[in-house]
């Protein structure tokens, strides 16, 4: 039976939750939220997710919520192909990456960087965005310097690492490349010259099962 | 072969994972370091985990750091008991539980309250520190909520969710019990009162195997 998947164009939560979906080849029905209606907190919704947030899945009424979470619900359901690894020791280091990612790259980069200018508020202090964005290539440079010695985040395979990290660095390079960014010297508009190793990777994922269908269908126009 | 394992006494991301390893019988040689001689940032550690930070295990020459990915690695190489469920469903509750407190429950304990205790900066700003006690309170709200509908955190069945959280918890006991804590009132010194299903909760975590093992050495003094 096809799950319900609730998201967001441009999520990047639900973004890697759909991906995972499609390069699992599970079944699940599209329900594309829109958040200029308040389609994420609508009655109907909080009561699949009390916060309000996707990506949700809804797997014969039973929900899981944390983009994370889905990932592990589907490599349980559907081991081939795999995201997190054949051996303990895969699974170990794609899991370390994860975390590395969520506790150390995430938080610098969506909410130093990406929200700011999203929000517009880039220029209401740019020396403060400045600094921001110094953390945020920071965390961009331990990554190059990762993906410099190895294909993937966890070595020679895609995993979960790449599709969980790939959405954020691809909103920061979307981001980085706007007028306010631009402006403020960020330096996040050329990944391709200040961090060839990260951009090579993200190019080598656009091959991956399933890349096309969950890219965010607004990004296209 | 036993794995390497590094720690310090009274670190909950270390404790989780020395928990782990002993629920699930692992063999391990400990190494514990000692934060006051600075043993986390001597150059041969760093050279294991050049974050400076516990735990680590060292698995054959391979490192894992992060404590969920050494509690995931675990989970690959001794499913028997399992700590991530039974079936996919289980698998991505657990695993959403964890997430859910790695986003919204660990920062506002941990570093909105137990460190400001620890570094002995409660003082210096009550009102800030009341603030911070007020949002790690609904956090607890929240777990309570679960746990009183619930024997733990993922269902009827300890998981790798109770042993990621509970140190946390222990922690915010600890140091909800010091006396800036409870000169402000911030209201952790008593969780058998204001939040009985956790304090049952955490009773009923000292029964499994391997609590006694894991629990932090200089809390017994």
């Amino acid at each position: 039976m096809a799950y319900d998947f609730y998201w967001i164009s441009g999520s990047p939560n639900a973004w890697r939750a759909m991906l995972a979906l499609e390069y699992k080849g599970a079944p699940y029905v599209s329900h594309r939220l829109d958040p200029s209606k308040r389609e994420h907190k609508t009655p109907e919704f909080l009561a699949l997710n009390p916060r309000g947030q996707v990506p949700v899945l809804n797997v014969d009424g039973s929900i899981i919520t944390e983009s994370l979470a889905i990932m592990a619900f589907l490599e349980r359901a559907y081991p081939t192909p795999p995201l997190f690894g054949e051996t303990p020791a895969e699974t170990g280091l794609i899991w370390q990456r994860i975390f590395e990612v969520v506790n150390y790259v995430r938080d610098p980069i969506e909410t130093g960087v990406v929200r700011v200018i999203s929000y517009g508020e880039a220029m209401k202090d740019p020396e403060a965005t400045k600094a921001a964005a110094c953390v945020a290539t920071a965390r961009l440079d331990w990554l190059e310097d990762i993906l410099a010695r190895e294909p993937y985040l966890a070595g020679e395979s895609v995993s979960a690492a790449d599709i969980a990290t790939m959405p954020i660095i691809e909103m920061l390079a979307r981001f980085g490349a706007k007028p306010d960014a631009i402006t403020l010297a960020l330096g996040f508009d050329d990944l391709g010259r200040t961090h060839p190793s990260i951009a090579a990777w993200l190019e080598r994922l656009q091959a991956v099962r399933g890349y096309d269908a969950a890219y965010p269908p607004h990004w296209r126009k």
